[in-house]
C-alpha cells in the first residue's frame, strides 16, 4: 500500500518521518522500555512539553496519555459530569458523545443542527449545565466551529466546564485556552501517527470538578481519574503501562513540526484547502457538501459527489490518492478527504489536478 | 540498549521477530489502515482466532482489544459487578484490582495473604459474590495461584463470574476454560511486544451478566462495554479506533509461537524455571522469595538478595544482564527475572551461570 497517498480522515497518511522514528526507537530499546524508569519520564515530560509549545498551551494546564479520544469522551463525562452536560451535535461524533454522557448514567441535552450545518450564535440557555460539548470539527461531515463560537459559553456559562473535541482539527487550529477548560485529540489524524493513542489537556479547574464530584460520594473512575492522572504526571509517569513507543513517537513527529514552525503549517493547511474548495466549487462533478463557507473544515474536507462517487474514487485510485469514504450513509454519494501536515502540498495540487481533468470529461 | 537482555517483568524482553514485523507492517500500509476496512477485518480476525488456538481457549469465548490490562481491571468490574466482588489479595497488583472496585462505587470484599505466600484451600464463604477476582500470577511477589486453587470457585461460587488476571502468566498456564468465566493479559509480558494493548477473554455468562447490569439501570460504561465489544467483534472491529499495529504485531508473534508449538513453549518455560530456582535454592547471595514450591511463578521468579541486591544486579549487568528491580518497598532487598518466550534457554543458563560465579566470590 506504500506509494498511495491516504486521503482518509484517520487513521490517516503517516507523516513521512515516522518509520525512521520507528527504527531509532527499537535501536535505542523504546519498545521493551519499563514505563517506571528514568528513560520514560524523560521521554513522557519531552512529549508533553512538545505538545503545550506547540499548539501555545498556557504552562498551568495538564497534559494526559489515554488510549484513545474515544476514551477521553468517556473520561471528560465520568470526572466533569455528576448530572448535566450541554452537547452541540451536528453529525456522528458529536452524537456520540452525547450518547456516552447518557450511557454513563448522566442526562444531557443536546442542541442540533443538520448534517453539513452549523449553530446559530444565538442559542437558549439551559439552565445547570455542568459541562458544554463542543465538536470543534464533525469528521463525519467536515464541519468547523468557528472560534468566536466557541469563545462565547466562557461569559454564558460561567459556571460549566468549557471541553472541545479536537480529534481531527490540531495541531491546525490556534485556540484561545482562556476560553476553554479541557480539549483532546488524537494521534492517528493531525499528527500522522499510528493509531493507539489519545492526548487530554485540562486546567485546574478540571481537577477541581473531578474532586468535587469525588468528595460528594459520586465515582470519577478509577486509574485515569483526573486526580490520579494529575498525581502521576507530576512525576511524568502514567499510572497504567502505556503506549509507550506510542508517546515517543508523539514527541518526535512534534519535534519535526517544531523545526517546520507551526505557522507554516497553518498557512499550508490553509492553502491546501482554499484550492481544494475552489475546485469542488467549480468541477461538474462535485461540490462541497458545507455551503456556508464560515462552517468549512479546513482539515476535513467533504465532497457532495452524488452519482459521480464511484468515478471520482476510481479515477484519483488510479493516481495513486486514496480519497476517504463518506461516513456511514453517505459513502455511495460523497467523498471525504483529510488535509493534515502528512499531505503535502504537492499531493493536494496532484489531488485538485485529477479532479479539474474528470470534470473535463 | 541492544544487547542487553531485559529481565524486567514487563515492559520485558521483545520477542526476536517483533523489529520484523514491525518493518513488514510498514511495507503493508498497516500504520495508516483504517479500523473499519476489510483489511482491518482480516487482520483483527487472524490475531483473535491465534489467540484462541494458541491457549486452547473454546471457540464459544469471545476476544476483545483493550488498551491495557488496567483497562479490564476496570471493566470487569463496571461490567460484571453490581455490589460486591471478592478479590484474593497477597501483592500490589491484586490490592490495586480490589482497590478499582471500591472506586467504582462498588463493595469489595477481600481474603488476603501476606506477600510472597499463596492461600489456604480451606476458605471462608462470603455470601452475595458477583464476581470471584484471582490474580493467578502476583508480578509484584512472584507467587502464583495452583490450578486446583482456581478450579474450586466455580463448584464453591456456582453463581459467581470467575475473572483471573494472567498478565504475567500467558501463554505459560493451561488454564480448564470450563472452570473460570473471564481471563486477560497484557502484550508487553509474556508476548514479547510492545507495551499498548490489553486482550480480554469472556464467555457469555459475562455478556449475559452485563445485560442484566444494563436492564436493571446501572451503568456498565459506554465504549468499552461488553454487549458493545461483542457486537463489534462479530464483525471483527472495535468500537473505538483501536491500536492497529498492536493487534497486527500480536497477531504475528502468535504465528511464530504456533510454529514453535506451545507445549515446547511451556516445557522450556519450566526448565527455564527450575535452574534458576535450584542456583536460587544453593547459592549465597540470595534465596527464592517464595518459600513454598507450589506457590512459586514459573514465569516471575523473584529472589531476596537483601544486601547482596546491588552487587548482583552489577554483575549481571556487567554481563549484558538487566535483572528487575524488586516491587515497590522491596527495591532494595529484592530481584525480579521475568521467564518468558522472549527469553531463550541460552540467556537462563548464562544468568545462572552468572549467579553461581557472584556464589563463588
Amino acid at each position: 500500500m506504500k506509494g498511495i497517498v491516504n486521503f482518509t480522515p484517520g487513521p490517516s497518511q503517516l507523516y513521512f518521518t515516522v518509520e525512521d522514528h520507528v527504527r531509532a526507537a527499537f535501536r535505542e530499546g523504546i519498545p521493551s522500555l519499563s514505563h517506571r524508569t528514568k528513560e520514560f519520564e524523560i521521554i513522557s515530560k519531552h512529549t508533553t512539553d512538545g505538545v503545550k509549545e506547540l499548539l501555545g498551551i498556557p504552562s498551568h494546564f495538564h497534559v494526559f496519555f489515554t488510549s484513545s479520544a474515544t476514551e477521553i469522551w468517556e473520561r471528560t463525562i465520568q470526572n466533569l459530569v455528576a448530572y448535566k452536560s450541554l452537547h452541540f451535535v451536528n453529525g456522528a461524533f458529536s452524537k456520540r458523545y452525547h450518547e456516552i454522557a447518557a450511557q454513563l448514567g448522566k442526562s444531557p441535552k443536546k442542541i442540533e443542527a443538520p448534517d453539513g450545518h452549523g449553530f446559530s450564535m444565538d442559542l437558549p440557555h439551559e439552565e445547570g449545565v455542568e459541562l458544554i460539548a463542543l465538536t470543534h470539527n464533525e469528521t463525519s461531515t467536515g464541519v468547523s466551529l468557528p472560534m468566536n463560537f466557541i469563545n462565547q459559553f466562557r461569559q454564558q456559562y460561567p459556571n460549566a466546564i468549557i471541553a472541545v473535541d479536537s480529534v481531527s482539527s490540531l495541531p491546525y487550529p490556534q485556540f484561545d485556552y482562556s476560553k476553554i477548560d479541557s480539549i483532546f485529540f488524537s494521534v492517528q489524524k493531525g499528527f500522522g501517527l499510528p493509531a493507539g493513542l489519545g492526548v487530554w489537556i485540562v486546567n485546574d479547574r478540571c481537577v477541581a470538578k473531578s474532586e468535587e464530584l469525588l468528595s460528594k460520594g459520586l465515582s470519577i473512575g478509577s486509574y485515569h481519574n483526573l486526580p490520579t492522572l494529575l498525581q502521576l504526571s507530576k512525576k511524568n509517569q502514567t499510572p497504567e503501562t502505556p503506549n509507550v513507543i506510542g508517546i515517543y513517537l508523539l514527541g518526535k513527529v512534534i519535534d519535526d513540526f517544531l523545526r517546520r514552525g507551526i505557522e507554516i503549517m497553518r498557512k499550508e493547511t490553509e492553502y491546501k484547502a482554499a484550492i481544494l474548495y475552489q475546485t469542488l466549487s467549480t468541477c461538474n462533478v462535485a461540490t462541497p457538501f458545507v455551503v456556508e463557507p464560515s462552517h468549512r473544515s479546513n482539515t476535513v474536507i467533504v465532497a457532495q459527489s452524488g452519482v459521480h462517487t464511484k468515478l471520482i474514487a476510481q479515477h484519483l485510485a488510479a493516481h495513486g490518492l486514496q480519497a476517504g469514504d463518506g461516513y456511514g450513509d453517505k459513502k455511495a454519494t460523497q467523498l471525504r478527504f483529510a488535509n493534515f501536515p502528512a499531505h503535502s502540498k504537492e499531493q493536494f495540487e496532484k489531488l485538485v489536478d485529477e479532479l479539474e481533468k474528470i470534470k473535463s470529461n
